[in-house]
Formats: C-alpha cells, structure tokens, sequence
C-alpha cells in the first residue's frame, strides 16, 4: 500500500459529487425490490453462507454394508461398531454444533446487517430517493464532508470499496483499511447492542481484496488515521455485505506491486523485512494485481495524458483524427518484421505503421492528418525498450517552405506535452516517483530544443574517442552517450537531431542534396528526437512525386519494387498531385516510460506483448 | 466541384491566420539557397523540363551499313539516300524549331516566372522575412484580406494549391480555379509587357489536381467569381511553378466523385450530361481521389467529430482512456469469426473486441475505462454494413446501485455525441447533404430517449402482425420495423432496448432473474441502442463472480470452457475482488453512417476492408 498521502485524483476524475443532503438522514430501505430488477429473493436468500445454509461437510453413515454375500467377518462387525460410534458421535456433536449456530443466529442481532451476496442479482436497490441514505463513492468523500457541517448528527452513507486489509483488534472490534481509486479510509466495527460479535468476527474476516458494499456513519477520529490517505474521517460500519469475495491466497500480493521492479535476474530476492521482491514475469502474469497497485495505474493515467495532450495541440492545429487500415493486403515498408494473417482464402499483413496511408490521406487533400492506434512489430528482440504491439502517435501534414516548419511544429508538440504532464499530472507522477526513483526531466529553456545536425552529433562524439564513420546509424549506446553529451551541453533531456544520412533512412525519405551518380550518398531532410539518449520519433519530408519515389524504391540500399501489390496504389497516388508534406512518428510507450524512468517498457503498456508474451 | 458557398472548414480547422502584413511589399527573392537547405541549384536547373533541357526525341542517322560484307543493292542505295534526305530534312527542320525556341525563349521575359520544379528539393525558400512576400494558406485568406484596407495597392502573396482545372481563354488569357481544402479560387494569367504568351500558355494547359505554388497580386473583380467559394477576390497570377504535375488522364474525375454513390448495379451508368455515375469499386479502387470530393473528406470530419464528443463527454464523467491488446494469444469470445495471426513460431489471434480486456481494466480498480481503437471481425459478410476492420468506440464502468445507471450515462453521451454534430458539425453535414438527402435525424425530447424492453418490442411488433415469438433474436428487418413504430409512436429516431433474452447473449452477460433448472432462459440486464431501425451498441451487466461466471460459460447455449487458454486469466481476475460493472461498445462507423444516411458503410472507412478488399 502507498505512503498515505492526500493525493486524490479529482483533477482527473471529476465524479459526480454526491450532494451532501446527508444530513439527518437515517438508515432507510436501500435493498428493496423495484419492479424492473426482478431479483430471485428466494434464491438469494439460499445462497447467502449463513450457518443455516452451509451443508454438513460429513456424510450420512451409510446404509447396510456392502461386503459381498458372505457375512461379516468379527473384526468387520468390531471396526462397523467402532465406525457407527464414531458417526454417532459426529452426529451428536453437529447437532450440537447446530444447535449452537442457530441460537447465535437467533440471538445476532445483526444477522441481516451482514453476509455475503449471492453470485447474480447482487444490485437490488434502486437510485436512491432523496430521503435515502445517500450512496457515495469513496474518492468523492473528503470534498463531500469537508465542506459539511457536522453538527446536526453523523452522516450515514452506503459505498461500495475494496478491502485491502481487514483485521480483528478483538471479539467486539475489528478495523478494515477500504479503498477506492487512489484513497482510502478506515473502516470500525464495533460490538454493540445493535451489532453482534458475529459481524465483528464476520467483517474482522473479509479476503483482503474483497469488494464490499458497506452502510457507515461517518465519523472523526480522535487521531487523524495514518494509514490512510483520508485521515480526518472514518466509517462506523452498521452493516457490510460482500459482494465479490477474494480467494484467501492471491497469487502475488498487491503491496509486492507497489515496490519497484527489481534489476533483472534478481527475482525472489528479498528485502525490506523478508517479502519476495516480485519480478516483472510474475506480476505480468497476475496482471489484474500488479495494476491495482497505485504506482502501477498512475502510469496508465499519464500514459492516458500523453494521448490527450497530443490530440489537444494538434487539434489546435488544425489537425484532423483518422483512422488507417491495420489489415494490409501487402507487406509494404519493405516486407520484413511483419505479422502474416489468414483472411478468408488469402493473406493480410499488419500494418507496422500508418507511414503509407496517412501520406495517401496527405494526397487525399486532408492537409493535416494524426492517428493513435496499434502498430505492430514482428522484431524478434527481447529488450526492455521494445514491445511488438505498440501504440503510434502517428502525424503528418502539407507543409508551406521548408520541412523545418514540421520540424517546429513537433518540436513545441513535445514541449507541450512535457508542461502539460508537469502541470496536469504532478500527483500521478508523484506516485510513480515513490516506487521510481529518477531526475527531474530536464527542459530546455523556452523554445531552446537543441537541433543538431547528424554531422555535428558524430563530431561531438568523436571529439570524445568514439570511432564512427560520417554516415554510420547510431547504436543504442552511441544514442545513450550522445544524449547525455547534448544535457551537459545545453541542459536538456529532450533535442532533435537532424539531417540523417540518406542511406540509412526509408525509401520514401527526401533527400537533402540528391546526387544521382551515388544515389545513396549524403544527408536526407529526417529527424529523429530523443528522450534521455533514447529515441521516441522518426520523421522524415517524404518524397511527393511519383517518378523519383519509383526511382528512390528501385536505388534504395534495400530496393523495394513499386509495382508490388503493396506499393502500387501508394506511388500512384502521388501521379494525381500531392504538396510537399512532412511528418513523424512517436512512440506513447516509449515517452511514458522515459518521462518516469521506467527500467522497461512493458510497464507502460497494460498487456504488453513481446516475442515470448501473448497473456494474458 | 462542389456548387460553391462560403463555406469555411475554420471553426475545425484554426489554421495559423498569416498576419496582413502584406501591403506595400513587392515581390522579393523567396526562393534563395540558405544554409540549411542545401538546394543542388545546378542539378535543378537542368531537370527543369524549358525547351533547351528537353532531350530530342528522334535518334541521331546511323555511321556505316550494317548489311553484311557484300556491297549494297540498287535499291538499297535508293532508299539510303532516301533517308539521308529525309535525315537532313529533319535536322533542319529541328534546328530551325531549336532556333525558334531559343529565340522565344530568349524573348520570353517570363521565362524564369514558371515551369515545373525538380522532382526533389522543391523546398527552396526560408520562413519568409518582413519584408518579403508573405506565404499564405488559401483558406485562410478570406478573413485574411476581408479585414484590410486595399489602399495601399495590391497585395502580393505566395501560396501553394490544386488546381481543380485551367483553361486557355485565348493566346493572352488563362483562367485557373484553384483550390484548397474546402475553398476554391480564380486565378487570372493576362499577357502584359512582363508576362509572355508562353507563360499563359503553360498556365492554362496546366493539368487538373496538379500542385502549384503561385505568386499573385490579391484584386478585387468586377463581378463576384460565381464557381468559386472566394467570390470576392481574384488572384492575378505573377509566378507559376508546378510542384507535382498530374498524369493528364486521371483514373477517375473528382467531380464524379462528388456524385452520390449509384444504387448497386448501377456503375457505368450515365445522368446529368453523359457523365458516368461511378460505382463504389471504382472510387474505392481509387480513394485518393474519390476523397478529394469535398463530401468525401467533409463525412471524415464528422466521423472524427463522433470521436472527439465521445471522449470529451466521458473524460468529463471521470473515464480514463485505455489500450488493450489486438494480439491475443487464444481466441477468446467463442472462437468463431476470428482472424489467425502467425506470431513467431506460435499462433496469435485478432482481438474482436476489448471485451475481456476492459473488464479486465476494471478488475485493475480503474473504475471507467473507455478505448477508441480497431476491432477485427472474420465475418464472411457482403452487407452495405459490415466491415472486417472498424473502429471500436468501447466503455466500461463500474457502477453504483443499478445498471440503468450505466444505461443512462450512455443515452446521455450519445444525445451529447447527436447534439454536438449538430452545432459544431452542420457546415461538414451541410456538405454531405448535396450529395447524399436523407431526412434530419429525429431527436427524442431532452432527456427523454425511448427505452424500451425487449418483450415491449415484441409485442409492438405483433401488434402489426409480425409473428415472433417471446425469445427469438430480431432479424434485421424486424429490427428496421421497430424503429419505425417508435418513430411513429416516440418521435424519435434514437431509441434503446432493454433486457435482452438471456440465450442469446454472450456468456459474460448478467441474468435478470436467473433460473438454474433452465438456465438459458429468462430476460437478462443487457441493452441494444439504435438509429435508425439499426443497431449501433451493444452492452450489458456483466457477471462479476468467477463461480458464477464459470457456470455460465459452461451451460451457455454456445459453451465455453473458462480452463481454456485464452479465458482462464480472464475467469481468475475475478477470483480476485471485482465491482459490480457495465457497459457497451459502439461501431464508430455505423454512427456516421446512420446519421448522414450514408448508402453503405464503406463510405465511412477512410480505406474500407471488406472479404474481398484490402487494398489500396
């Protein structure tokens, strides 16, 4: 469980407020049958695990013996006189058991107050009147009550929440820890004349996990309660039901999620008291769990802000959202590192970006085209920073003088998304920083982003010893040094290098000063951007006439054939007019997790899927 | 071309407006070699296709015979000096037209005013300067010059566009209607001391939906451009470079484009002056153009319009946007109608819906979750509305007391879905509305959506004579029938089923009154919602308990097994604490559909898949 912080997500998830009409209110039929629900009160009523209905677990002493024709043997008839003793006694003894249990059914005084709800139909009340007891939620409740004058009586309220421990202090007290979204709060349940020692029991028992309806008074404590997020309020519970009941033994627990991933190769290691530090195959594998963890769904609500804040400003753009095919009749980027599907009597292929489509759109007259959506790799590399299915931040547009202005345009998009992360999502980011310890991500100044030019990136590293030819491709660790040389430089996580060599870029990629003696020679007008060393965009201005896209296909250090079922409607879009465009992708998983320093990229995705991971 | 109207795409598209700083300044240098750019001006000059780089097409005469040892025959000489005549004819008739070209040429005081760009590095200019000519987007023109004095003179400008067609009026006088986006200009070419005839002539024999970059003086005419969107401007054209040149014989025109789809077997046929009605493979076969039709792009506007309102209401109701797996590693939702993937040396399998995965999400505690995202369906159906790829627009809540509440929330975002398109989507419908006349979609009164019970629509339905019985499955004419008695009888063209019979929903549906000794029978808590007598979502309660769940999936009319691979992680969630939770998927493309009464489905697929298509 997380430091207890008041860290709501309100900013994000502006629920409903509950109207605090709660006061003077009294505990009012909330379970009654209203005519469009239909509920089997009968079978819910049998179902309920009342001592009543749980069946005997021993079985009936059976009947006459089963030996043959020949009659018993002495030491049969001795050990069948021992066994009818036995089952006498047992008998005996469940009677009174029995008896027992029904006089503590008869004598509970809450027996309808608690128990568990049956396995369908567990939603029997109808919106609450505005005399009822008003139903909450959780992460509402600090704003609901803060701004209430308790003075009129304590609040009753019914809400729905997780257990995530439920404890017994003693036979007339036990303590719950109840959660939903990112808070929680104290639950009490306290022996009375009005609540029994077997609800105590009862509640004191609840799965850890469980989910629980609860009927509370809403109560201050005399301390604020640590070890909770809310600490100026608890719940006196009058009555708690359960209506979904976690099995004891989970498979990984959730406070073993809210811990950070340990290095590689050290899973099971202990720390921190003796719990196993879980590695990432087991909590991928108890996915459901290791999301539950606040650290874990913080990354999805920033992931989620990523999204939102790109949509926003390219809107502002005049961006407009579309949707390219995944299912693709050809390979088109060059056929390798792509999934092949059956469809129907012939073949699909997935698309492993929307490169050749959103650049049809551009063809299309749409002037500026994004899409988010699913683009899918079938690299067979087993690293912490790649994923086969990932999710594309795809962008492309006309531009007006010089690919540069693309170049700008991207450049105050990321910008805009890192503000917006700082300012929107501090709490989120705050949460993750307990379990992931990393630097602040370094801005630069207003405007500043470093642009380098390719060569000047290769000088900068050979004037520190690297041996690198002027038109080698990076390797990951030459990008990783080359980064950390750009922060010391100019104080920024974030810069653009520009300027690629020709030949180390996709056909479809614009030269910068084309030599046709050697074709492949020189720079090209293609970007990358980097995140701490890493790149999160490849974009490029991309050639728009049709017979130099041929003749860059057919040159290509990796020749394509534009007469290829895959290509073939692509080049000839360009023989119908198109504006010289530009454009970039970025990859969310790959942002999300260098913005918080994740250790590896599947913690960014919810069902990551790599070479050996297709589950859950 | 659309009949032309002011209509402006600005309110969707905030394109940057150019500052009118452009009164007073004279054409100065914009295309000139900067730094950064690296313009080959050597090699571009010689590509530029001027009358003195075209290569001569005839071959020069062959040196010597090639007839064998013996000497020629009589005839054989004959005919050689034949040719040898003809050869010299030809060669001073060609240096007499190279003559007469290069003294046009030379007198051709245009000749560094137009002519085709390179087929690379046609980027050439800088950001312009204070005082150069200001680059400008057509669309943002009006507003540009409508806000300005003219007293100062003509404005110059600079901008890029189509040309939708050019015609030669005389030997001095071209006209051109140039386009961009959804605005359409006139652009004059007038022969003047400082503009040759050569130059109007290659202006008017520009070919339609080529690019060029114009530099014009911005006038007033005499009378209002009536096949224009701008009326009240003209561009008197001073520089014309042609960007991308289109082939002379497009594959289709986009004026048929602009016609509304004929009714099936009707392709090839000819109204409104012989022009052919063009069928839906034809303008599928060719979708870069059919979009160029201001009502093929405007119905992709609307479509992103759908999805921008519905994220925008359920980010406001708390939702988080989420991004489940396509690749899966079982088929998970009966196994039938799904698309085979080979993943590596193992098998994988399309995702047909987010179903499990976002239940999963909320098992997580993520409490509302919703995704916009591909869904795939191995369907061999050749309807007007089905695809095999569309675009899924997916919820799922945890809710409070009932699953009406869910229910409503989505009657809710779709009022605010209709609402929202019509006021800030009416110019875009108005588009469509040429082509395609369907009657307004009818809207219940505020708040009050006819929500009706299955049994209810049987019965409505039997009332006109259909014979149906209590739980059979509505096909789609009776679905289509329905939704004409509630327009009658509700008024409203918007209107949702309720409770569904249980046996024909999917497994993980909750039962309304469930029935163990028949447990396929009864009504269960799931919900349908329509336009137009079609369906549009899906949705139900879903069963949060794993026994429960399990027993369902195995005494399901069409059982699954829950131990199976690509169920029992989805079965185990719940055995971990679950909330009671609802909600509904959404076929993006059946909204735009219904709403603009589009004939088919496909017209709502930027690049549609179907059985038998995946290309372009």
């Amino acid at each position: 469980m997380r430091k207890p912080s008041r860290l709501t997500c309100l900013e994000l998830i502006p629920l409903h407020p509950t109207k605090p009409k709660v006061l003077g209110a009294f505990l009012s039929p909330v379970y009654k049958q209203i005519p469009n629900i239909n509920i089997n009160f009968e079978m819910a009523e049998q179902s309920l695990p009342r001592a009543e209905n749980v069946l005997p677990l021993t079985e009936p002493p059976k009947e006459g013996g089963s030996e043959g024709e020949k009659g018993p043997s002495k030491g049969a008839l001795k050990k069948a006189a021992k066994e009818k003793e036995k089952a006498e006694k047992a008998a005996l003894r469940k009677a009174a058991e029995d008896a027992q249990k029904k006089e503590a059914e008869a004598n509970d005084v809450s027996k309808n107050d608690y128990g568990e709800l049956t396995l369908f139909g567990t939603t029997i009340s109808s919106i609450p009147g505005p005399n009822d007891v008003p139903w909450i939620e959780l992460e509402t409740l600090p704003e609901t009550f803060d701004s209430v004058e308790h003075a009129e009586g304590e609040p009753h309220v019914v809400f729905t929440a997780s257990v995530q421990n439920a404890r017994s202090q003693s036979a007339s007290l036990a303590f719950l820890v109840l959660q939903h979204g990112f808070e929680t709060v104290q639950g009490v349940v306290a022996k009375s004349e009005t609540l029994s020692k077997q609800m105590v029991k009862f509640a004191g028992t609840t799965p850890s996990q469980s989910i629980v309806r609860v009927h509370a008074q809403v109560k201050t404590p005399k301390e604020p309660v640590k070890s909770c997020t809310i600490q100026h309020l608890e719940m006196h519970i009058k009555k708690i039901f359960i209506v979904s009941k976690a099995i004891p033994q989970l498979p990984m627990q959730v406070e073993d999620a809210e811990r950070p991933l340990p290095l590689e190769g050290q899973e099971a290691q202990t720390e921190e008291g003796g719990r196993p530090n879980v590695g990432l195959d087991t909590r991928l594998n108890n996915q459901v769990i290791h999301l539950r963890a606040d650290q874990s769904r913080a990354v999805f609500h920033i992931k989620d802000g990523v999204e939102i804040l790109f949509t926003e400003f390219l809107r502002s753009k005049g961006f407009v959202g579309v949707k390219t095919p995944k299912l693709l009749g050809a390979p088109s980027e060059g056929g390798a590192n792509v999934f092949e599907v059956t469809y129907f009597a012939t073949k699909a292929f997935l698309a492993q970006s929307p490169q050749l489509y959103k650049q049809m759109l551009i063809v299309a007259n749409f002037q500026k085209v994004m899409e988010v959506g699913p683009v899918f790799r079938a690299e067979n590399s087993n690293t912490a920073r790649h994923l086969t299915e990932f999710t594309g931040l795809d962008m492309e547009m006309e531009f007006k003088h010089h690919y540069h202005e693309v170049v700008s345009l991207l450049e105050e998009l990321m910008l805009y998304i890192f503000s917006g992360l700082r300012t929107r999502y501090a709490k989120e980011t705050a949460v993750v920083r307990e379990s992931y310890h990393v630097e602040e991500f370094k801005l630069p100044e207003a405007g500043k982003v470093p642009r380098l030019e390719f060569a000047e990136g290769i000088a900068m590293l050979r004037a520190e010893g690297v041996e690198i030819s002027d038109f080698d491709d990076l390797t990951t660790p030459q990008e990783k040094q080359l980064g950390a040389l750009v922060l010391k430089k100019y104080g920024s996580d974030f810069y653009v290098l520009d300027k690629f060599p020709l030949a180390i870029r996709p056909f479809y990629t614009m030269p910068t000063n084309y030599n046709p003696e050697d074709p492949n020679s020189g720079y090209s007008n293609s970007y990358d951007f980097f995140m701490r060393g890493q790149e999160i965009m490849s974009g490029a201005q991309r050639i728009h006439q049709a017979e130099f896209l041929e003749k860059r296909m057919r040159e290509h250090v990796t020749p394509v054939d534009p007469e290829s079922k895959g290509l073939k409607d692509y080049v000839n879009a360009f023989r119908y007019g198109c504006r010289e465009h530009a454009g970039g992708g970025i990859g969310l998983e790959r942002i999300v997790m260098l913005w918080l320093g994740l250790p590896n990229i599947r913690l960014a995705s919810a069902f990551p899927r790599d070479p050996g991971r297709l589950a859950p």
